[in-house]
């Protein structure tokens, strides 16, 4: 993935330490840029250009009972996606970020609507309460699907987000297994369930839980208890992370596409800028799980990657920082006293 | 300021939870939009402009000792913003930002650099220490100097930065003049003191609180120890919110030219939007006394406005939710079941 030889390292320290500013007063930028000096293998980093992927599919768990939205919302909001009026498409436009929808499974058939790409894996996933929610080989293909999506961007970066009414339940079951710890640690409201419906949510949750063993490795997780979405983001990470380009990771559902993406390919995980840390229950435990602390704390909630679009600025800006600042020998700036 | 009109507050809440999203699910991108449509007096506000302002200025209280840097940094860091290679011009360059230099008082004489404004009020202020840092005079100069930049901006925001070796040591003492509290509440390591530079710093930050009674109205403080630097930037906060800008406030320093310019005039509070907690050890105790939660944080401790620069995207995007973004109603989205 990168050129990086023997003394990157401290080349790579001498260039942020050599900027004209106090050693370490960028803090998190400073750490950003040289994780994107290591994925590009370059102490000149470029980052000017992201992609924007929503993935959206249906969840048969969600006709169970543990979204505050009806299933039918998944393909309006698809609609939604299409005509540029979701959060996501204000900020992709607000950000200069290209933003592309695909149909990696809605209920209904095909979307049919003009703008939105067909990578369909089928009629939403069946309920992980009854049994797998896809077979593995619908998971190696929505894998396989999501890492062209990633491999083939075309950009510095890949930023991910998804739709799919119930699929906080998906995620809090994949992040369950993932890290081979209990449900009800990842449970959370979602899009707004109160607390009856949280405690049903969980119970739910706990007996979807019950029918596996405890610790599951990716793809089986995926196949088990994902979404098509978030399997298709999971590949798209890989593909992306494989081509050098930096991935964004947004808030819960995301975070669990990329557990599943470092599950199955551990080095995945250098590319990964965790972008914001969700108010969803369960993330924080998620993210300490992955050793990741989301750049940004705006207590949103709503998916569709808003998170990830939010904090692109930050990585083009910290790739600026390393290619761009002048350093206190070429300015003529004194250092400490 | 604004044209808000009785029942514009139910309108607005109504057109932030109209949009396709849960209710509150944008968090503070949503608290956000509502204070940008507040100082518009607009549903629909715009926000797709912002110049930034760096003000750089000599600090007498520098040549008691309290920097990890000598003074002369001050005077050559003019010239890399001149030269586009500082942090500050990275980062507005990332984001779409225009940036002016101002000189409001450089120890040195006139720096003659091309593209750096001239508005001197003095070599310098003189040190806290011994007696007031500037007159009243030249503090009220230095605030209507400020003012004119802030009011005729021709921008939808403003944002703001400062250089000044010795700086926080002036706008800690300014914390503890407009909040009646003790000096060593806002000291802090600055550009990188050690142990020894800190305790050095905060005892002499303590003996020239003493010099003036323990709470000081905005000029006062500002002429007994503020910085040219800093009351321009409280002058050009105070222009910018009457002229209906919003106004980002960087990290400890700018909150402290903010604490003045609320002093001086409250209802400029509403226009500000407080950026990113520095890593600045008084910054938390200072927000805490505005009312002030801010957007980021980075861990970062630079000052130049690097903060304000990288929260600029977070207004544009707020800005664009509540006028881009499609209601349930016009989207044809199912709400809650």
């Amino acid at each position: 993935m990168t050129d990086r030889g023997p003394g990157f390292e401290e080349a790579l320290r001498a260039a942020i330490d050599g900027k004209t500013k106090p050693p370490g007063s960028l803090g998190r930028i400073e750490e950003l840029s040289a994780q994107i000096a290591r994925v590009q293998g370059s102490l000149s980093p470029r980052m000017e250009t992201c992609r924007h992927f929503v993935f959206a599919a249906d969840h048969g768990i969600a006709l169970d009972g543990v979204s505050a939205y009806p299933q039918a919302v998944t393909r309006q909001m698809v609609a939604n996606f299409a005509a540029g009026g979701a959060a996501s498409n204000v900020f992709a436009r607000a950000n200069g970020v290209d933003l592309t929808v695909v149909d990696a499974g809605v209920a209904g058939g095909p979307t049919d609507v003009p703008g939105v790409l067909d990578a369909r894996m089928g009629e939403g996933t069946a309920s992980a309460l009854a049994g797998p929610a896809m077979t593995v080989d619908l998971a190696e293909a929505a894998l396989d699907r999501g890492r062209g999506f990633g491999r083939d961007a075309g950009t510095d970066a890949v930023s991910l987000g998804e739709m799919g009414i119930g699929n906080t339940s998906s995620a809090a079951l994949l992040a369950a297994k993932l890290t081979g710890t209990p449900v009800a640690r990842f449970a959370g409201r979602g899009t707004g369930l109160d607390d009856a419906g949280l405690a049903a949510k969980t119970a739910l949750l706990g007996r979807a839980a019950e029918r596996t063993a405890p610790r599951l490795g990716g793809v089986a997780a995926l196949a088990e208890v994902g979404g098509f979405e978030i399997a298709m983001m999971t590949g798209a990470m890989l593909g992306a992370a494989d081509a050098g380009r930096m991935v964004i990771v947004d808030g819960f559902i995301a975070t669990a596409a990329a557990a599943a993406a470092v599950d199955i390919a551990p080095q995945a995980r250098e590319a990964m800028v965790f972008a914001h840390l969700s108010a969803e229950a369960g993330h924080r435990a998620l993210c300490d799980a992955l050793g990741a602390e989301p750049l940004l704390q705006l207590d949103m909630r709503l998916g569709e990657g808003t998170g990830a679009l939010l904090a692109w600025p930050l990585l083009r800006a910290a790739a600026a920082m390393l290619r761009e600042m002048a350093s206190f020998e070429s300015a003529g700036v004194s250092g400490p006293a």
